[in-house]
């Protein structure tokens, strides 16, 4: 089948016009400030963390404009993409300002993909999306649950996109079951990714630009509002809950085993979960945005060996990382991660797409899964 | 040579008499409480961290009587320890009170050392110890020098644990470049080993005892610490100091390519660094204390490769995880992580040894290493 071959971005975001607009209503945190360049050019540019570094990124049509989006599929080879709206989502608004927005943005997107183009030769769209829910403080059940529904009644899109707040105390907030209930019984995947990194004291005074919450930052706050997860419970009590997590997982794969350790030498934790921690890896989807195969291969060992820590399990011995590699899903994290000078090609895919093909152990349908063929069994993408 | 078959044990603790003694002196953290437990027997309680979980944790002989220390080597099999003073060292005293106490006990832990039994048949002690410096805030580069000095010349000390604030601004502060430049003189091993996390905040409010501050805080700490000194470039300008970090290096070799990917994209640090970041994680030392083999397994991968990335080198390829087990070394965190129920010996060392054992790709001489060779060429051990 011809779809097995196809390249499928499932981390790529747009500020879809409507709420670029609202962004640059804004004079605060989240918001898009114009201003004119040394040379008297125009500018807008984007800052959406607290304290900012480097005054914020420049942005312009990449961000919203979908011929730009197609343009960059094009250029990289992407036959789909599975676009997610950027953080900081809806978690700034009040909970009816998010309410209306949520379904507005819904049905924009909704649109978004629904007029794009065929794949040439493969009765699929170029372009599918991630919903939004209001999730934000003092929203109710019925409208989180109301925003499933509609999600799940919008054809294009095929999951749903959030943050790590839930709404306000996290995501293993026991008020959010009805929320996990809906989201199970209904098939979306959970697409959770970060914003907001962890404590801004931890980077230092130096000026290191963006590094610091972007490639730590993020990462720690992914792994910190899984453990939560597991922790939590969620993972037992939902057990068909498809979650997939931006950036590899960020730190979880490498601290999974140490996460074991201190639960079983917890005496406040230690009976409360069905599995050992390591077995909630296998039940997890992770984007293939690592930047090298060595960390590649080393998530698909993690998701691989999870069949060795269910209870009661029998399995034993050495489980090969091409089982875990099921799981994993190219992305481009595009528009952001732009090259610094003029390229024609996007180092930053290009060099996910160089990491998928270097994996040790991989073979060639693995590597044709994780750019596309994963993706197109997650999504349901082949009708 | 005999040597190559011990088991050294690079990641052990201890709180001196003489530290354990003002530890009870004090009524904040950090401090020792003594209390009456519920079947009337009398307990003491460690409160090391802010808004410490369940109360703390209990505390005995294990935590300060050398007797106990040599008792648990025995029963793992363990041949040789290096120990060091546990966190958070001398972090909460004032400049004078740090720059005595340091000197102490680190004649306390020479006496602790120099005293200790030989290795049978073999012309080595049993113990060997990491000094202090009195880092906090206030404190004179000269009194920095000085403790250098002290443990430079005290015959068992072979390097010097650190926590991660430096004198307040943390490790990436250019005042500690003398004290860097000191320590790469005379050869010492520096260990960084975390202590306070990150923002408690991250945590939410649900009681999961010690497992978050521990199985993730710590080790986001140590990935922090690392970073921030790759990007201050003090691994450029002292290439020849010696860093072994706790817990195989938290998080920082699986979001290495991430930080390399995000360096490359961000114009304040692009250019700053001699070489790609994942170079310098071939220049660390890290502890092989992970509970897992597929991630020890990573981390000797990641070790490996970074030869690919030095600036102007023509090696391309694949470099195997044998030649990154060579800077791994067997840890086991004694005292902390006791077993909840009493058993012969731990299941923290246990996991750390059976993960060295089934590490795939490794050799029988590459274990070797791990568990004590590598400790006994980088501490130099053999005479």
């Amino acid at each position: 089948m011809a779809s097995r071959k196809l390249l499928v971005d499932i981390h790529t975001h747009v500020y879809l016009p409507r709420y670029a607009s609202l962004l640059r209503t804004r004079t605060s945190v989240p918001f898009i400030r114009s201003s004119t360049t040394r040379d008297g050019k125009s500018e807008e540019r984007l800052l959406i963390l607290d304290h900012e570094p480097s005054g914020g990124r420049p942005v312009g049509p990449q961000y919203w404009d979908r011929e730009e989006k197609l343009k960059f599929m094009d250029r990289h080879g992407i036959d789909v993409s599975v676009v997610s709206t950027a953080n900081p989502w809806l978690d700034f608004l009040s909970a009816s300002q998010a309410q209306i927005l949520a379904s507005e943005l819904n049905d924009d997107l909704e649109q978004y993909c629904s007029t794009s183009p065929d794949v040439p030769d493969v009765s699929i769209k170029r372009l599918y999306g991630f919903g939004l829910l209001p999730l934000v403080p003092d929203i109710t059940t019925a409208s989180l649950l109301h925003a499933v529904d509609q999600i799940s009644n919008l054809p294009h899109l095929r999951g749903l996109i959030m943050g790590t707040r839930g709404i306000g105390k996290g995501l293993d907030d026991e008020a959010l079951d009805p929320v996990w209930a809906a989201i199970e019984k209904a098939g979306l995947v959970v697409f959770i990714h970060p914003h907001y990194g962890v404590d801004g004291k931890s980077w230092g005074d130096k000026d290191n630009g963006h590094v610091l919450p972007l490639a730590l930052g993020f990462p720690f706050e992914t792994t910190i509002a899984t453990t939560r997860l597991i922790l939590s419970g969620v993972l037992d009590r939902f057990p068909l809950l498809r979650l997939l997590l931006a950036h590899s997982g960020g730190a979880l794969p490498q601290l999974s085993s140490r996460l074991a350790s201190c639960i079983d030498h917890d005496p406040v934790v230690a009976s409360r979960l069905k599995h050992d921690a390591r077995y909630y890896l296998g039940k997890l989807y992770l984007d293939a945005v690592a930047y090298g195969p060595e960390e590649l291969g080393f998530v698909s060992d993690v998701i691989a060996r999870s069949k060795k820590f269910e209870t009661g399990t029998s399995v034993t011995g050495s489980l090969t990382r091409s089982l875990g590699s099921q799981q994993m899903l190219f992305g481009t994290d595009h528009p952001f991660f732009p090259p610094l000078y003029s390229t024609e090609t996007w180092k930053s895919v290009v060099e996910n797409l160089e990491a998928i093909n270097e994996v040790q152990g991989w073979g060639q349908s693995d590597k044709e899964g994780v750019r596309g063929g994963n993706a197109i069994t997650l999504f349901n993408l082949t009708k």
